[in-house]
C-alpha cells in the first residue's frame, strides 16, 4: 500500500536496473565536480569539440538540419524529492530525447545546466550514472554545461540531426489520417496519484507505474522510423488531450478518438473507469509518441513500430471539423473536460 | 551613498536606456504567457523552424560548425533581487553571447528555459523587452524553450556558427604571445561591493558600475574579428586570474601580467589600491575577452579591436614556465592569492 506519507523507497533501483554504490561525502568545488562527475571525451561523429571550452562545436553531417530542444526540471513539478538520483539523471535526459523523437531526429549531443543547494557526491554520482547510462544507449555526448548553487533545477538541451525537410512536425495532419500512439498512456499519472495517497496500489503495481513515471523511455528509434511515414507527431508530455490539441491547431483539423482503443497497462486497466479516463486522457508525463499518418500508410506505420521496438495503437482519426471528439465503445461522445497540464494552473 | 540596505532603484533604466511601461497584472497560463511574451517568428537565415514545435531546426551555412553554450542564472548568485527585469533579460542573454564571442562565433539563435514562482506580467514584459532588445541587436532568434513554476531560474542556450577549424579555443596560447584584454575589468565587482555596503560610492559612480554589472556588453564583433588573429581566448566571467588559468592549463604555458597595465574605469581607479587589485584580478562578471596573439600580430589585434568597436589593452605575455606571475610597476612579483569564482565555495 502506498500513501502520500510513504517514505522514499531505497529499494527502487536506477532505470537501468542496477543500484549504484554510495560514495563517501567530500567537499568539492565547481570545477572539481565537473571534472569528477561530468567530464568525458566526446566520441560521437558530429561533435568536433566537447566539454571544457567556452563553447562546444557541433558539425551535423552534410544535408542535415540540427534539431534542438530544451526542458527544465524542477523539484515538486517534474520529480518528487523521493526520486533516486539515478532515475532523475535518466529522466532529465529522457524527456529531452523524447522531443527529438517527436521530430524524428537522430540524437547527437546534449548540454546540462545544474543548480543544486550543495555539492552532494552521493547525489551526483547517482545522477551522473543514470544520465550517462541513457546517453550511452543513444550514443550521445555531454558537450557542455553549467553548474551553480541554487534551488535544485536541471536544464538539459539536446541536439539531434535530421535530413533537411524530413523532420516530423505538428502541422502536417490531414483529414482522413489515422491517429496513433505508442506504448501505453496513464501509468505515470497513476503513480502520482499513488504518491499523493488518492489511490491504493499493491506493492508491485506501484513499482511498475512508478517506474513509468521515473524511467520514461524516449521513442527515438520509432521517431526516426516514422520519417516519411507519419504526417504529424508530438510527444505526450502535458497530457494526451492537450498535446493532441497542439497537433490539431497547428494542422487546422480536428480528431475523433476512441476511448476504448486507447492503450493502457494491466495495472491501470484494473482501476476504476473514471480514474482510467483521467490518467489516459489527461495524465501527462507519458513521453509516448502521438502521431498521424495517411490510412494508406497503415502497414508502414506497423513496420516502423517493429523497427522502433515499441507497440503502436490506432486510436482514432483526423477529421476536417475542428476540436477533439472522444467517443466510448458505443460511439457516444464523452463530455470533454480534460486539458493539458499547465505548470502555472 | 549606497549600502547593503539600499532599496531597489526604480530609476535605473533597462540596458538599452529606456523605461518599460508597467502593465496591468493578469492571470496567464503557461501557453498564453509563451504566446504573449516570447512568440516571435524566426527571421534569421540558418533558422529553419523556430518556436512552437517539439524542436527548433537550425541549418548552419555550408562549411560552418555550430557553436553551443549554456549558462544558468540563479537569483542571489548571478543577479540580485533588486535588478530591473529589463536588465535581467539583457544579462541572461549577454552572458551566453559572451561565450560565443570567446569562440569567435557569429550568433544565430537561442533557447530560454525559465522557472519562476508565479506568472508576473510586469516582470515578464520587462524581461522580454531587455532580452529581445539585445537579441535584435545581434540579429538572432529565440527558437525554443520551456517555462515552469519554481524558484526563479534562467537557463539560456545560445547557438552560433563559425567556419570549421576557425573557432578560438583556450588551448592555443604559445610562449612569446602577447596577452590582451578588452574593455575594463573590475566594475561589476565594485558594484557588488557597493550593494554589500562594504564600499561607499557616490550616486553617479554607483550607477556607472552597477550598469557594468547588470548590463554587460558581449564582445561578439571583437571575437569574430579575432578569428585568425588570436591564438587563444576566453571570456572573463569567474575572475581574471581564474579564467586566465583555464587558458594556461589548456595551453600548457604560463603568463606574466603587468598589474599597472590592467585596464580599469575612472570610478575604480579612484578606489584604494587593495580594492582595485581585488576587483581587477578576481572580480568576475566582467564579460570582457581575455586573449593571446603572437607578437607579430600586434597590429592585427588593434585592427580587430577597431572592427569590434571596443578598446583592447596589452597586459602581459605568455611564457613557457607554468603559473601566473603578476608584477607591479617596478617589476616586483605580487603574492598570488586570487582565484576564480567558485559557485560552491
Amino acid at each position: 500500500m502506498t500513501t502520500a506519507t510513504t517514505p522514499p523507497s531505497p529499494a527502487a533501483p536506477g532505470c537501468a536496473g542496477a543500484d549504484a554504490p554510495p560514495e563517501a561525502s567530500a567537499t568539492l568545488g565547481e570545477f572539481a565536480l565537473i571534472e569528477r562527475f561530468f567530464a568525458r571525451a566526446p566520441r560521437r561523429a558530429g561533435v568536433a569539440l566537447g566539454n571544457g571550452d567556452d563553447c562546444a562545436l557541433l558539425a551535423p553531417a552534410a544535408g542535415m538540419q540540427l534539431a534542438v530542444s530544451t526542458d527544465m526540471l524542477v523539484e515538486g513539478r517534474h520529480f518528487l524529492s523521493s526520486v533516486r538520483p539515478e532515475r532523475l539523471g535518466h529522466k532529465a535526459l529522457a524527456v529531452n530525447l523524447s522531443d527529438l523523437a517527436a521530430c524524428g531526429a537522430e540524437p547527437l549531443a546534449f548540454t546540462l545546466a545544474l543548480a543544486m543547494p550543495r555539492v552532494d557526491p552521493v547525489f551526483l554520482a547517482g545522477f551522473a550514472e543514470g544520465l550517462f547510462a541513457l546517453a550511452e544507449r543513444h550514443g550521445i555526448d555531454l558537450v557542455g554545461g553549467d553548474t551553480t548553487a541554487g534551488p535544485l533545477n536541471l536544464c538539459v538541451t539536446v541536439f539531434g540531426q535530421v535530413p533537411a525537410g524530413s523532420a516530423l512536425l505538428r502541422s502536417g495532419a490531414r483529414a482522413g489520417d489515422e491517429l496513433w500512439v505508442s506504448g501505453t498512456l496513464g501509468d505515470a499519472r497513476l503513480a502520482l496519484e499513488g504518491f499523493r495517497g488518492s489511490v491504493t496500489l499493491a506493492g508491485e503495481d506501484f513499482e511498475s507505474v512508478r517506474r513509468a513515471m521515473e524511467c520514461p523511455q524516449p521513442r527515438v528509434a520509432l521517431g526516426m522510423a516514422l520519417r516519411g511515414v507519419a504526417s504529424a507527431a508530438i510527444d505526450v508530455s502535458d497530457g494526451f488531450v492537450g498535446d493532441l490539441g497542439h497537433i490539431l491547431r497547428r494542422s487546422g483539423v480536428g480528431a475523433r478518438v476512441e476511448l476504448a482503443a486507447m492503450p493502457r497497462s494491466v495495472v491501470l486497466a484494473r482501476q476504476p473507469q473514471r480514474l482510467q479516463q483521467e490518467c489516459v486522457l489527461a495524465g501527462g508525463d507519458d513521453y509516448e509518441l502521438l502521431f498521424t499518418a495517411p490510412a494508406a500508410r497503415h502497414d508502414a506505420v506497423l513496420a516502423a513500430a517493429r523497427a522502433g521496438g515499441v507497440g503502436v495503437t490506432r486510436i482514432g482519426r483526423i477529421e476536417a471539423e475542428a476540436g477533439v471528439r472522444i467517443v466510448d465503445a458505443q460511439g457516444a461522445a464523452l463530455p470533454l473536460r480534460w486539458h493539458g497540464y499547465d505548470h502555472f494552473a
